[in-house]
């Protein structure tokens, strides 16, 4: 009765999400504390970087499926670490085998270990390459609207431009490139890295992004699970903020109360 | 069980809200969508401008309290349209009239008709005179920590600085002031004025605002009802990302997923 | 020849000044110091703090008059360190006095020692005071535009927002308030306080204002004498853009090469 | 005197330049107006989009050349309107013959007509080919650190990434990564795109920056002439403040005039 609009879901590849936030489950003291967090999140997408992860090739360490089921939750295997497309095809290639087929994988190749920043050539090869052999690739990236469109064109299933660089909390540092990524997008644009505090998803969504990623924000918030509980909620008013279409900004005041069929006086 | 940290309510002059929102009444289309919006913001304090308000004194007109119970909600009258001490200090004594003793009023007194920035030296004026009459002020100022500081020493229960001009939606224009406010005051500090989208107010309650009162933000959405709940939620997030603790900014990057340990490579 | 327009020369109170940057003299190492930085600077007028400043009073001390001569420079006693109207009054007519009837100073009146912020009811008493007695008052004050105007109202001949607090190099951290001040104002606006580096002078200028204030700007960079050459040039640029009319903001982009009729192709 | 560090000149491909202000011809009303405001710029380097300058082919159109004299400029012809690397290097190819042998060139690979963003992935490839076909390449790019730093790595003799779109005035949009490409740059790192005023100009330099490119702040400005003046200064502002090293920013204030040892109380 509250809402006004009916949001629809968030559909990526065919696979339909009921919420708008998708997590990682790096950086956090142990898989309950992952576990307690994502719970409080909602989210229904959880990364995981392959290559540090055990889904159970280490039989004597934590599982991580153990902690996020697979059966509740849609995992989202990323190349994190990878620094070619080389290596980041391997990557995905091994998830898709340690998950039994699943396909859908989140494509990121960075260009040094400093920065963690995209490296958009080696990226746009790499989604080429995967796209053609029948991943849906959601595809970390910069906030440049040319690649991002181009990436779209290979056939990734979401583009997912940095807010900032990952892991520095920083928020949105260009918000005029992702309206420009936003303006032309026709696959479902996800703002990945970058954001610090709930204002920060909020503004993304607002914007109009279909949805927000995010590890540290939550993981290195001095309380995790609350820090979670309140980034669901910051997205979710976001997006019914971009659904109700806020208010013009005036340069000059406006009174809330006008005073020209005032009654006293 | 998603909290792991408990809220304590908002107290203002010894009364107890459990919501951190406040909302004005002015600017709807009419009564009717004034009262959809406002229990869809989940708000417990309403304020309105006694000049322009009806509340009984013209039988004929439509009156406020049948669509804002003073049974339900805590009754705010302001001093909107008020350029001196003396007219807002007669005003807040008619609403103390018209309603019975209730002696919770929003002080504003304002420089001028275009701008309605606070007139700062007729509000400490006013701020004391009321103050010394027995009414429990909370006063909207500018953000001058300093004249903030001043209207607490008076007796008021509450500071209320804007984030930008009325009615502008220009969001939190000097948070630094804001936070020198913050950092001093003994009573609580709501954000007034300049709200325009959910992540303003998930802003304003991340720096550790005590609350936020708005109007234009939602009255003046394309979809109010709906914003009102989108502002009800990105209040909640950023006080819950406050009590949650935000990650330190970092100005370079840092793996979600660190490799020193990883099983693949 | 490179000025299409000609400038006019900066007046207050009738005295005319060729150079619009106004600076200070704490905080150098010595006086050889203050007197070389001031030199790069080509201010005209020379600010210093009657409370802390030998004037000659303490006849084994260096004597700022030997390093800034009055016949050179036009110089400006200011009351920091005042935190009520009647300790800066007091001061003004100390400088006075000291000054041989000299009747230019700026006017500070501070609400505590940890911000330097001003305390603008204070202020407004001094200032009206001082008027009064004659004297020509350029007042520091906040970002009000309310008591701005009012400063204006009671006689004061130049008003001198800051951009941010006193020595924290942060610069025009509200341009919104600022523009209030100047679109209103009839007598010159200076910003005081708050410049860190030549962008902040710069953008102070091209808003509009009449000139910038400085101090710590300059005796704290790790080059005083350098850094005063370049605020001198960082003045003249915004002042000369602000003449010259800064070309239209677009959202999206144009041409430096329009192709409707080019020759190759 | 007034400069207590001697600055180097710009050395851009063994060319040395004594100016850091580069500028462009197009948009001005005539070849009058264009060389009044270039004179007034003091630019050494004047760019031009060769597909649409007449150097003479068309001998009954004025001649930039005659406006614009090679002997005493240094002439830096741009691929402006060039959508393919090959374009791209058939347009430098055109330029050097037309030039008699010149091959400094500003490389630019547009990614679309309507943001003039630069499509990295054909610039990368056009900047190998015209590096190994003997041009010394300028090379207008994005914000992206990997791609300046692939750029450099291809030999370009300077990167010049955009502070925004081209044409839009709207400054430096995104600092941070800018700061990331001037902290790993070998060779000189130009802003180029997006200046409006003069403060943009000076915060670029201060940043850094080895210099700037602009034209449309100059000539849409209103009176083109005095901003090529103004930012002429500013260039030199922002290149003294940041060899004379800004002071520190702090949150809380300090006072000009500490009063530890005052002499008056």
């Amino acid at each position: 009765m509250t809402q006004s609009i009916q949001d629809a879901p968030l559909i990526v590849a065919g696979r339909r999400f009921a919420s708008r936030l998708l997590v990682g489950t790096g950086k956090y003291r142990d898989f309950e504390e992952t576990a307690a967090a994502i719970e409080a999140s909602a989210a229904d997408v959880v990364t995981f970087a392959v290559r540090r992860t055990n889904l159970g090739q280490n039989p004597d360490e934590p599982n991580l499926l153990d902690a996020i089921s697979p059966s509740r939750y849609t995992l989202l295997p990323n190349t994190a670490g990878c620094y070619t497309a080389k290596d980041a095809v391997r990557t995905c290639k091994l998830a898709r085998e340690l998950l039994d087929g699943h396909n859908l994988v989140k494509l990121e190749v960075l260009g040094d270990d400093k920065t963690l920043y995209p490296n958009v050539v080696e990226t746009l090869a790499a989604a080429e390459t995967l796209v053609n052999d029948g991943f849906d690739v959601m595809v970390y990236t910069s906030d440049d609207p040319i690649v991002a469109k181009e990436l779209e064109r290979r056939g990734c299933c979401a583009v997912m431009p940095l807010g900032s660089l990952i892991g520095s909390g920083n928020g949105l540092l260009n918000p005029a490139t992702l309206a420009l990524i936003l303006e032309h997008a026709e696959v479902p644009v996800l703002v990945d890295a970058g954001i610090g505090t709930a204002s920060d998803a909020a503004l993304a969504m607002e914007m109009g992004c279909d949805g927000v990623l995010m590890n540290s924000a939550i993981a290195h918030a001095r309380h995790p699970v609350m820090m979670a509980h309140a980034m669901r909620k910051a997205v979710e008013a976001g997006r019914e903020a971009f659904l109700a279409e806020r208010m013009p900004r005036r340069q000059s005041a406006s009174p809330s109360s006008p005073f020209a069929g005032r009654i006293n006086g």
